[in-house]
């Protein structure tokens, strides 16, 4: 179905874009073979560095015309293998257009490239006393590969996701033609709205250039509640209570006590409090203090009236960094926690988040397997790891698959999705249809040959 | 290309859904023919009164084989022609289908049929202590049609469009499939947004039958300052200014005295100011009386030291009712006052407003027409209406493209688009392609294919 780079095929893409950002075989460096999660690999056949949309258009459309597989790649810390070339063929590496464009204040809207990364992109806005509000615990992904799997993060709960900051799209089709998808607008109904459709679509659609995002202004006032509880199940029953009393949250995690100890062994740090099986870890932002403070006092106040031990304030930077930085570390400790892991990114309506959690310890007990989570229990959004251990190979691929059976068909039953925020890629396709049925998956194949008639773009990924 | 609807298609079609509920030929009201703006107008063949996604389901099973045309009609409040049976056929009314069936407190969701009308799920929101913040003029639209077109409103600002809260959609594909995208979920990032492409596709891609929306807790204090400035130059160069103040606003409405005057005369009430040539509307939003005072006197001083003559608050309720319902009634307003208008929907960045308002002046001077606007300065969305007044038919039709043309030129100058929230339907057709490119239309009748192979759905409109 697809063709193999070619000697001529190196020639001509190397003459297009010059030997300094083109890489084939022994050459390229074995990290660009998997993502962050692992579970699937292969080389690519050559790496090229783009700098431009026009580089990416001239590629696209010579690959189009030979039927050579193009995979994009940000920073590779994808954890469903999309940004894995399965197929071979060219990769097209998107961190050298990592350029900031444009700040418009008026509108309050920056211009970026796909490869500036999501640290750099809130250090820029807060610079400039304004917030880029998706915050996903990976810092050092780009915001072209955030855009891709509708990031969301932590503070989803008051802020929203990727898609409700995207304003404008400039993406190359797998045909080559550029097209411009928004604008520096805030009301758009014109047209399809193309832009939805490549938000989210895991570099399968069109590759991403270019984008033009909303910021908010920079709250002046953040601080959290570390909140100890005598099991999990008190802690995350507490959550549609503070929703329903509309209590003015911009985070809401959730961790248990294991999680929290992997996170001090692998850190090297202490944690302000390790002694209860549970925690909530609140946040309320605002530019008033008064105002915060209030809210803080009735959330404590109703977490203590539901089992909360006690309501701490992270409030010094110190406790900030210690209790942020703990829970920015939990994927990369349980990793190291392992011999190996998968994870299941569910997403679940926010009220049976508790239910989920319980069963997964249910599964754990059932097939003897170690199934640490935690997660973003304000917008019921799981982040679990299937645990390997001591398993021999092909006993972990049989229990992996059984656990992720139990877990999805827990999450479907629920009214719950197959991913929150980290996308369907190669690892998840199975579960896709089960989640939305086979005669939508068809629909988003029809949609996928739309965009990319030869299929070269990320071949074998989400449909 | 289309089959005309034969005898036998009403017979199948009348015992499907029971003579009660289907008009044919001289039994169907002429109101049926057209929307509100009623530039183009044709009588469906058959009109049927659906109740069911069920129903929706066979009734589409059966034309798509027969290929016979659908047209989906809500409450026809549309103004670009997009419910208009232009090519006749079967139209299916959703008013029936007006049902809240169920309010989850826990999730922060209500699920709806799409006949329910925007006034009916306000009222009830807010007597659950909730808001479903988009807020468009017309309140007698259905949710159904609001989805379809991605509609704004006047809270945009703050809270932002139709696209941010709806969570879930039910929705038939021509084929009949039915499918559900999205959940009761925060997050998603299962497979592509087809949720997203079906809002603002204005029933060409599927037809909608059932909605989960999301909720926000209704602020406990609504308050808004009437501004009269000298100019409307001075009145909207001021948003810039009040966005780069991080001011917290739900709502910049801008208006002319024209306006306000043809709304004193159409509803029979007055205004609490009429001698300034221009006005802004903007609204706070709050549940702390301090916080909101603080930013509303804020926000006065800053209009003031930008030329505002005064600050009017609003915030007795017959003060409220007097201005909003102004503001609500401006369409019919100028509608009344001219003998056929058309409209142009155009959405700018909004440090451009000024400068298009200007530019309508303009085109009303060089063109010898009367060009009113109103509309949404704090997110660049203008509702700008082109009067006929004493023209003679033919002259009406070459001026008024010749002012299309202008308007819709220098919004794309701007790095605008052709419709904010109102969509392209059948009148704005000619303008998408200008504004998207005659790449991204193939682009989306390709989309348009992959749901609708045979085209039976809303033919004629979009792409």
């Amino acid at each position: 179905m697809y063709n193999k780079l070619k000697q001529e095929d190196i020639a001509y893409l190397t003459n297009l874009v010059g030997a300094a950002r083109m890489r084939t075989g022994d050459a390229i460096s074995e990290d660009y073979s998997h993502d962050e999660m692992g579970g699937v690999s292969r080389m690519p056949d050559a790496l090229i560095r783009v700098m431009t949309t026009e580089e990416v258009s001239a590629i696209l459309r010579y690959a189009n015309e030979r039927r050579i597989p193009v995979v994009v790649r940000g920073s590779g810390t994808g954890l469903v293998g999309a940004g894995v070339p399965i197929e071979g063929g060219i990769m097209l590496e998107t961190t050298g257009m990592n350029q900031i464009l444009e700040l418009d204040e008026n509108n309050l809207t920056v211009t970026v490239q796909p490869g500036v990364l999501l640290m750099e992109l809130s250090a820029f806005a807060e610079a400039h006393g304004l917030l880029y509000p998706p915050d996903p615990g990976e810092k050092s992904a780009t915001i072209g590969g955030n855009i891709s799997t509708n990031a969301g993060g932590m503070r989803a709960v008051k802020y929203g996701v990727t898609r409700d900051y995207v304003r404008a799209l400039t993406a190359v089709l797998p045909t080559g033609e550029i097209m411009h998808c928004g604008g520096k607008v805030v009301k758009n109904s014109t047209g399809y709205s193309v832009k939805d459709l490549l938000i989210g679509a895991e570099g399968t659609l069109a590759v991403i250039t270019e984008a033009v995002l909303k910021l908010v202004p920079l709250p002046a006032i953040t601080v959290s509640l570390l909140l100890p509880f005598d099991s999990i199940k008190a802690a995350i029953e507490t959550v549609p209570v503070l929703v329903r009393s509309k209590a003015s949250l911009t985070a809401i995690e959730f961790m248990e006590r294991d999680t929290i100890l992997f996170s001090e062994d692998y850190l090297g740090k202490r944690f302000p409090h390790t002694t209860a099986p549970a925690y909530l870890l609140l946040t309320v932002d605002g530019n008033d203090q008064m105002v915060v403070d209030k809210e803080l006092g009735n959330v404590a106040e109703l977490c203590i009236a539901h089992g909360a031990w006690d309501a701490f304030i992270v409030d010094t930077q110190e406790r900030k960094d210690s209790v942020w930085s703990a829970r920015g570390a939990f994927l990369e400790a349980i990793k190291a926690s392992t011999t190996q892991m998968d994870e299941c990114d569910v997403v679940v309506p926010r009220d049976r988040v508790a239910e989920f959690i319980l069963y997964t310890h249910e599964v754990a007990a059932q097939l003897n397997m170690r199934i640490p989570s935690f997660g973003h229990a304000g917008d019921g959004n799981l982040h679990v790891y299937i645990c390997k251990d001591a398993l021999e190979e092909e006993e972990w691929e049989r229990m992996l698959l059984k656990a992720f059976d139990l877990l999805y068909g827990k999450a479907h039953e629920m009214g719950g999705l197959v991913s929150g925020e980290h996308g369907i890629g190669y690892a998840k396709r199975a579960y896709l249809s089960r989640a939305v049925g086979e005669e939508q998956v068809m629909l988003m194949r029809r949609i996928k040959a739309a965009f990319d008639p030869n299929g070269i773009l990320n071949p074998g990924k989400v449909v």
